[in-house]
């Protein structure tokens, strides 16, 4: 009540903004709810549409029902623990839930989300235990101007002179420095992991792989550009022949441990890709590394001497003995047959590595998954 | 076409999470297009709706245009530089641009944003200047719980010894420490005005204002709780009270210079009431206060001490000679009386204070204005 009475006073005093004013018509959805079976209801009002769907992370579109006030409801199957994106379909258009502040980015798609966490123990939920910082920070580019990453930095960090080991963690395509945190749940995995004593405190750095942007759109010297998929600077070489910058920065900014078995990189499709290129290009520095639905096969610039002598890098990587090499893909992912090919390549030349195949496609709820088992997994004495 | 191409391949791998999929079938609007005049062209397809408007920051709603596809476009007016909120009115019911990937919350609303830069100098847009990182940053607070603030340290922190002036920036209701950074373009306003040379660089400390919230929604021990104007500790005295936890941290964590010369507050409504009691309550601590559209009367906890004897305060506090204390408000604020009467407190006594008085009422758009006035009349010799 307190709200709406501080809402209408706004309205009578004539100060609220236009945008905001209508929101005092639509009263009658409200925020979504997690049901005490996992189950979702969500509302939409909306006294005109003829129909309205949910389309819902993992399940079939469901079919919502009006009441007489116009207000639609749906609620899903039970659920297990997690975050999942939605969005309605009124009258076949994506709409958004106007009751559900939570809303996330995936290239140029916002869609809203909601947390499952019946067990009070879902690794991708906020939870009341120690939390990590997480900086934008730029760093000089090679290229000559600064390009930002994203830097998470354990509980405890700046109360500390301990030094810590480093996780690179990278995106894919389309997706920017930003994607791990905000699609990924990096902060509520690391903070989630570390509390429970399944992983050790570390730094992770995110860096922004698409090398003709310095930073996620919106955020860097090309203003308020839509993201997109196409890139100039792709997956052509640009990323990995510059990496050094990044490490360099992170070596002399943060009290980082050095050397292979302290030093961790992974990434999700371009990600991936990008991982197995930048540690097969330098076999000592990189003592774990996973690959998660990684893109295998160079698809541009593929003669650029980054990716040229593969087998003979591999095989320099592989005699220095990695603590883990990591590969993880789901059943119907479409780079699954890509995936299995690079297996046979690693079995064939004795390349040890750890493989997890999971359900699921080409998608983030696999790659969150994966951050979760991977994670605890490194740095381990 | 390189997009396109990439989302059809994904569809027909059937690997594209389906709140995706039906972006492919929605292609006919266009991302939001800014012209030659200022003017901005927004469209939105929908073959079934009856009617659409357009309702955006600072402008009457706009009827928006069907074209035989279903595709309904409409031109705003010449805007003068700056960000602008937006969304769709469909048959009645707010509904965002799905064209457009940027969007802003305020309190529980989301709505689509975009920046008119046709000078190129729009203080509020992205620029290719060197820019400040900032960071997420948890400190230990009285209450027990660790709780999470904002610093933006400007470009060059982390390549120096040099110490800086620091600058706490503080929210209104229903906003949290995010709210300076998303709506107010903190970032981007000192990066641009530090590269013009029009503020000197300082760290600048965005804190979360509602102690009854470690950080805001989402981020913090509640999880995912929807945001909310209803705060039980509000302005009731008991951020003041443990402001000292923040200004702490920030002189033991950062390279801050000390003393009532190196440091500022200012805030807007609930955050400008924040900032005249507390600097009021620690009258040399504080040289430059601003208030922006202030509450100024106590509402909640009125006997508190921290809102007690404050003409004896003011006293003190201006006897020591701040070097500025600045009041901004606009014509149509529903404070301005109230704002009003404080400055006749002030003139009686004799407080010598500089006055802004801009159109337009409680928004955005006029903290955004306040920032860029204040910040450039900070730290300067």
């Amino acid at each position: 009540m307190k709200k709406l009475a501080i809402w209408l006073w706004l309205a009578l005093t004539g100060t609220l903004t236009a945008p905001a004013q209508q929101e005092i018509f639509a009263p009658r959805a409200v925020a979504p709810v997690v049901n005490a079976d996992g189950s979702v209801t969500l509302t939409l009002f909306n006294p005109v549409a003829k129909q309205a769907q949910l389309v819902f992370d993992g399940i079939a579109p469901q079919t919502m029902t009006r009441d007489s006030a116009g207000v639609w409801t749906v609620t899903t199957p039970a659920l297990a623990d997690g975050i999942y994106r939605y969005n309605f379909l009124v009258d076949g258009q994506k709409t958004l839930d106007n009751s559900n502040a939570f809303t996330m980015r995936d290239v140029a798609t916002v869609m809203n989300t909601i947390v499952v966490d019946r067990s009070g123990a879902c690794p991708f939920a906020s939870h009341d235990v120690p939390h990590g910082n997480i900086s934008a920070v730029w760093y000089p580019a090679t290229q000559g101007k600064t390009r930002r990453m994203m830097v998470y930095t354990p509980a405890g960090y700046d109360d500390t002179d301990a030094r810590y080991p480093v996780f690179y963690l990278l995106h894919g395509s389309g997706g920017d420095e930003t994607a791990w945190l905000e699609q990924g749940r990096l902060a509520q995995v690391m903070d989630n992991l570390i509390a429970q004593g399944k992983a050790v405190p570390m730094i992770v750095v995110m860096p922004n792989g698409n090398v003709d942007e310095d930073a996620a759109p919106g955020n860097g010297s090309a203003g308020q550009v839509q993201p997109t998929f196409d890139h100039k600077q792709w997956m052509e070489g640009s990323f990995e022949t510059t990496f050094g910058d990044i490490t360099n920065y992170v070596q002399t900014h943060y009290r980082v441990k050095t050397g292979a078995d302290n030093t961790a990189i992974a990434g999700l499709s371009m990600g991936g890709f990008h991982s197995l290129y930048i540690s097969a290009n330098h076999p000592h520095d990189f003592g774990y590394v996973g690959l998660f639905s990684a893109a295998i096969t160079p698809r541009n610039n593929p003669n650029s001497p980054i990716y040229a002598n593969i087998d003979a890098k591999l095989a320099t990587q592989f005699a220095a003995n990695p603590r883990l090499y990591w590969i993880g893909i789901g059943s119907d992912d479409f780079l699954y047959q890509e995936n299995k090919a690079f297996r046979q390549q690693l079995d064939a030349a004795g390349c040890k590595y750890v493989y997890h195949e999971s359900t699921g496609g080409h998608e983030w709820r696999n790659w969150r998954d994966y951050l979760t088992l991977f994670t605890p997994l490194l740095f381990k004495p």
